[in-house]
């Protein structure tokens, strides 16, 4: 994990070409300000294999960011525009990956105009206090990252490499990380600063050095904060490289996968759509509404869940079935939701709880739009019931029926009116794309370091 | 339901009989005091057919009961002696049903020894405002009894007869009552002497006129409140004679057992034991915990319920299977669960969730205590979640493994571990009983006058 000497020294090496060829641009285009290497490559905190080099183009506040976009433009050959808050190049400088990110040079970090220009702040920070500490960076990084909770990013809402770095600050060493993160409590409050502005609602709240206002650990969810906190406790009293170098999950074979079907008896469906043509953060968070939009559908439906799962698998998946489905005709690769249920099979009687006897009004309309009860109505609690005849019996029937005009996300509902497949109990043994395979055996196993 | 003129003038001849043959024992044996005749044939507000005669022996505060007992058993030659607070003795005198209750002449009601001893101040209190009124409380009656909800009796938790008596009372009429029912609340508060000296949790608080402190419609549940109080609704949109004397429902003929089986999917099961030697009061009260032990019991082992009742069928039943089970081998009968499962088969994955995951030493122990989980441990939601083997897959298994461990109530746990008989699904054809299949037919249709 962490990088050898000549990794080092090619980083250091090509971070230096990088800023000169920018820098040399600025002079020819005439443009103020100055190119500064931020992240971890500046700071010697990253992990060895990581290559990402971050370069941020300043420029003073009042003027545009574009003529400082097109020297980024001209940095390397091989390149591609991306958007966060505004335009930035990915390029390919090298053989190392690139991101040189115009932003503006703004006195204090509370008055940036946008939330790049807060990055080289943290650099700047992170810098004075993190000498003779880089070690200790590493082994947490790494340490998260074995345990899953790693990465800012949506798709995992863990910690971010800037929140590592911070909570090492903050408790002195990678074992200080543990201890400190041991005890913690939702709602815990790190404030190197001392200088908190607002309160926040979040499970961990790790007041921005630069920026009272922010919480640098705003997109950590509560589960991936006490699955560090959990995996710390467990690991200051049995530690074990397992930690850090957890063993891959092979894709799951058939035989295993049936013998998981058969040991658990529960039902999964599997809801399998083209994703469409854009960046995780964008897919991720409607993925994740379109999955809370199946589980509440087959909640009204009366049926019983046990847990869920989405993902997106890029790889091209190899099927039986050829034609049939959304089919992943393309790159960009399936969306995949699975949704394990206790209970896939419902009696045709269904209770229905109606209002209190006593609202006069609402009781007779209930009891008038059901013309023709199976049983009732009846008072019980204090409430009128009818018992009437299910519509839906089986959830993948429900599911069938009604899945097309869930509220699924902007970009995910065309995505899924345009086709999609749904795979029930054993058929999921028709999906052969081995990213599946690894996420249902990972969906199976759900095993975190608690204990 | 109104007596015929005959009828009246039978019963009061009778009673003026009972009442010299009492004075006439009471004179020989030299003790003080007066017999009354009390209750709804005191009164003329008696629903014919009901030919219950109550008359109390009255004895100076401080005097012994045991002479007026001994003088109960003289009036007739067929008795038998029962046990309300105290003994009182039940006899067939001329055809007619009496009791003969042996009670304190107090000064004031709120003064009483016994509960008894506060019913000649209903009487009187009644009798001197009723005239005229008495065919308004026969309407009131009927009705409360078509619609099911007459009888304070635990088994009912209806209105008593003297409740029905100072409604009429309060609201001057049959249709009075009605509508003023129409519009109650729970909490409801009748206070007719306006004179409440505390206050009640109960659904409907009519203050007792006689006694300030005591509720008179205490042993009133909020379901029956409510059921009569949407009845009196309909009725006065709706009148039809149904409302007082509603369809007989006949024993369900096995055909029609099928079909609601068939109609439902749900899955039935009926749990028959013999019931023991006691009155009603005492048994109905055990019954309702019974029922609520084993849907408890169901519940904790993660089914789902629909709907369950209870009840004691004292005929003896024709069954097929002649020897197997309880045997309703005396004229006491059984006693009979019936719970409706929604969901009475589970897969055999559990989730057991368990304390929060920031709860050091809980998480350790909750995850030391699953050691080989199928899936997890995993935190979800801030807590620790394993997924875990299930022992009992069918809630008919359950069932049988742990109902005679269950609290079923003091006289009933003794007489389940006597011997008990499950019938699951199509197994309830079985049972022959008319009772049961009159209870079973009314199960099904469950329907009260709500509209």
């Amino acid at each position: 994990m962490r990088p050898s000497s000549e990794e080092r020294e090619r980083l250091a090496a090509v971070a230096g070409r990088i800023i000169s060829r920018i820098e040399e641009l600025m002079r020819a285009s005439g443009i103020g300000g100055e190119a500064v290497l931020v992240g971890s490559a500046a700071r010697g905190t990253w992990l060895s294999g990581d290559h990402d080099l971050d370069v941020f183009i300043g420029v003073p506040e009042g003027s545009s960011l574009l003529p400082a976009l097109e020297v980024a433009r001209l940095v390397a050959p091989r390149f591609e525009e991306r958007y966060a808050e505004h335009a930035y190049v990915h390029a390919l400088f090298e053989g190392f990956e690139v991101d040189i990110v115009p932003c503006y040079l703004v006195e204090d970090a509370s008055e940036i105009i946008s939330a790049v220009d807060r990055t080289p702040f943290h650099s700047r920070y992170v810098s004075a206090r993190i000498r003779g500490l880089e070690d200790e960076v590493l082994l947490l990084k790494q340490f998260m990252k074995g345990v899953g909770v790693y990465g800012s990013e949506l798709r995992v809402g863990g910690f971010s490499g800037y929140l590592a770095e911070l909570l090492v600050i903050r408790y002195g060493s990678f074992v200080g990380v543990l201890e400190g993160s041991s005890l913690w409590r939702p709602g815990e409050v790190v404030d190197l600063e001392d200088h908190s502005s607002r309160s926040h609602g979040d499970p961990l709240v790790v007041v921005d050095p630069v920026d009272p206002g922010r919480n640098v650990a705003a997109a950590l969810t509560l589960d991936r904060m006490f699955a560090f906190a959990a995996a710390s406790r467990l690991f200051l009293r049995e530690p074990s490289p397992e930690f850090f170098f957890p063993p891959d999950l092979p894709p799951l074979p058939d035989e295993e996968l049936r013998e998981a079907l058969a040991e658990r008896r529960s039902t999964l469906i599997l809801l399998e759509f083209a994703a469409p043509d854009l960046v995780e953060d964008v897919v991720f968070p409607q993925l994740r509404k379109a999955e809370q939009s199946v589980r509440a559908l087959l909640e009204r439906g009366g049926f019983y869940l046990l847990r869920s799962d989405a993902d997106w698998h890029r790889a091209v998946p190899v099927r039986d079935d050829g034609a049939e489905g959304p089919g992943p005709s393309d790159d960009v690769g399936v969306l995949r939701i699975l949704i394990e249920l206790e209970v896939a099979l419902l009696p045709r009687v269904e209770r229905r709880v109606g209002p209190p006897a006593w609202e006069a009004e609402h009781a007779k309309r209930f009891v008038a739009s059901h013309p023709a009860p199976l049983s009732g109505p009846y008072i019980e609690g204090g409430r009128v019931v009818v018992e009437v005849a299910r519509k839906f019996l089986r959830a993948e029937d429900l599911l069938r029926s009604q899945v097309a005009g869930l509220s699924l996300g902007r970009h995910l509902g065309p995505s899924l009116r345009r086709g999609y497949k749904i795979y029930v109990g054993q058929e999921i043994l028709e999906v052969r794309d081995p990213e599946f395979r690894i996420f249902i055996a990972r969906y199976f196993l759900a095993r975190e370091k608690v204990g």
